[in-house]
């Protein structure tokens, strides 16, 4: 995949950089918003191109159950099924797997799992899980990984990372030898696993690095670790891996965590914070998280945010969301999506800015101290 | 109410006219979609605008209880609360207060009823709903009125309809002497009762004139009367109300009822049917309703209607919008109701310039011609 530094900070990791897929470059640091089943949930195409989404995160797992295969190879794959025509990372699944609890059941093949929505039996190796990104079609595909909890001891992050060294040895040479299905080219990364210890993400790094992947996750962190252990083995990890691809840290995160991660070296997000906090009324600001359905907000005729100019802030009041919160709207969970992907797009554009005109140390100082003004939750 | 006939039809009622309001002209006939408690379901203004709606209708009786009038009132009115700079026409609420069932008491004084939502007691006078729709600021308003079911005797329905011109002639008087709220002119329409009875109806007719409304709504149909009665009530109706006024009927309807009652002269309409079939996955087509959910639908990559050339068809296929059904997303919903919008914006639309172009009847014989070609439900 072709790649390149556009500025690299002195002062910190933090690192601006182009990647280009078959359906358009892709300017880091970048944040791809989450539609696991092929819906930025209560968004349209229209509304991702207008908020400046560069490239959204699918997810494998729930794409496979529904709508399944054969629709989506029938549509032409992904892209045209949902009328995206901006590039599609999708996950291996093997995350989706791991938090359903009860019901997986891994060996050194793959991973047996019963679907969420009908209990129906269903087996992921390391080769079908490159199979089904090929007929989903997304421009980056991810490798089975095996996740663990947090905390885990070393015997078992030893374990898992070498199961996913395995896995991925498997689905890297199994890639190598597949035309794609359609007329674009698709790229695969792989997923550094290793825990929170730094001598086995080191070893997943050393061992991955030489299947020459499109690009590299850090994966099996955001699994509830603490703060300080999350940015420690994202630096870990950041320093080692190969500089002349794309930095993936996947599953992370609020605002906070992004610039962290960011200083330290990572080029790709992804998280359902933004979306998910918008569904439950909690919408970001320059300020902090406001909630909105708070009464303070009743006969608050100002925008969410006063500074952001997308079409909720420029259209609408605090007051009015409220309203729609209150009488469970659509319209309500609409705005308000589409207001904090905003919020996430814009805040990764400043971020890229920032680098490239070399001051991101003082654009993130000076975030944070407005930001936590009133960070309410 | 400024007031223009623009063409009428020779071989039937039917008519183009258009009135003026001072959040702009509303061309009929028109279909005013219903935007309840302050949204169409699931769509922005911006749809609605795109989609050409001319005029919405929301309900005095919902919006009353929320947000409530204190904040429609420091919001400057429902057209800044809710952002939508087009006409509106407000209900009296007599119809949700019917609805209610159990929750009412009706005397000579007005309605009291018990809120659906928090089974808090209110008391709906005459003077009351006006005042109401004098904060909500809607273009048009509409007096209480008391609905009764279907069937319902002579008495009943002819003490409906001596109570509604009772409350329609202390409205009428209260509202002359009241200024508006905020910056521009309301007008005032009356609602026409009488049941099925064409001499109770007359009776309505002739006393509603003398207190020279805006304009004049046939209310107490589409309460499960038979089709053929609902279009001899309504052709009754239309030929005894002031021709230089605008004729409403109340909550109607399909696309079929539509077209029957404009060939009877009605110039404006709503109704709940083609939000309220959206989000049940029914979409209307040329050729007749379509139930999404139909498996027959799952790999057919058609737009909803081939000829349609809303966003949603524009953009997305039946197989995909089927998917969207099927797992509960959102914006199927949305994707769904602004195409049965534009079906009968479009709709609305045709009938009015095939009777400016002098066909009008043979425009519906052809549209219902091919309308029943796959009539579904």
């Amino acid at each position: 995949m072709k790649f390149q530094i556009d500025a690299e900070d002195v002062n910190s990791k933090a690192r601006a950089t182009s990647f280009f897929t078959e359906h358009g470059v892709v300017k880091t640091p970048v944040f791809m918003p989450v539609g696991s089943i092929g819906t930025i949930k209560t968004l349209s195409p229209e509304d991702l191109i207008s908020s400046e989404v560069q490239i959204i995160l699918a997810n494998t797992y729930h794409l496979y159950l529904k709508p399944g295969l054969e629709i989506l190879e029938k549509a032409g794959g992904l892209h045209r099924f949902i009328n995206w025509s901006g590039p599609i990372l999708t996950d291996s699944g093997g995350f989706q797997v791991y938090s359903l609890d009860e019901l997986k059941k891994i060996s050194e093949e793959g991973v047996e799992f019963k679907s969420h929505w009908d209990g129906s039996s269903h087996f992921f190796t390391p080769h079908k899980v490159v199979d089904i990104q090929r007929v989903i079609g997304s421009d980056i595909i991810l490798v089975l990984d095996q996740c663990i909890p947090n905390p885990s001891d070393k015997t078992t992050s030893r374990n898992a990372h070498l199961l996913t060294f395995k896995w991925a040895d498997i689905a890297r040479k199994y890639f190598l030898n597949l035309r794609p299905l359609y007329q674009f080219r698709q790229y695969q990364f792989a997923v550094i696993q290793g825990g929170i210890y730094p001598d086995l993400r080191k070893e997943s790094i050393d061992k991955l690095i030489d299947l020459d992947f499109d690009g590299y996750a850090i994966g099996g962190l955001a699994v509830g670790e603490s703060w300080e252990k999350r940015n420690e083995i994202t630096e870990f990890c950041t320093t080692r891996m190969p500089h002349q691809k794309p930095k993936y840290l996947m599953g992370v995160g609020t605002p906070v965590d992004i610039l962290n991660a960011i200083e330290r070296g990572v080029d790709m997000f992804d998280c359902v914070i933004p979306t998910r906090n918008a569904r439950n009324g909690t919408l970001f600001t320059r300020f902090g998280k406001l909630v909105i359905r708070n009464a303070d907000y009743k006969s608050d005729f100002q925008p969410i945010d006063p500074g952001c100019s997308c079409y909720s802030c420029r259209n609408f009041s605090r007051a009015y969301i409220r309203h729609l919160f209150n009488i469970n709207e659509v319209l309500g969970l609409r705005l308000a999506t589409y207001h904090n992907i905003y919020f996430y797009m814009n805040l990764l554009k400043q971020a890229r800015q920032a680098i490239l005109d070399r001051f991101f140390n003082s654009f993130k100082k000076q975030f944070l101290e407005i930001y936590s003004s009133i960070e309410s939750i």
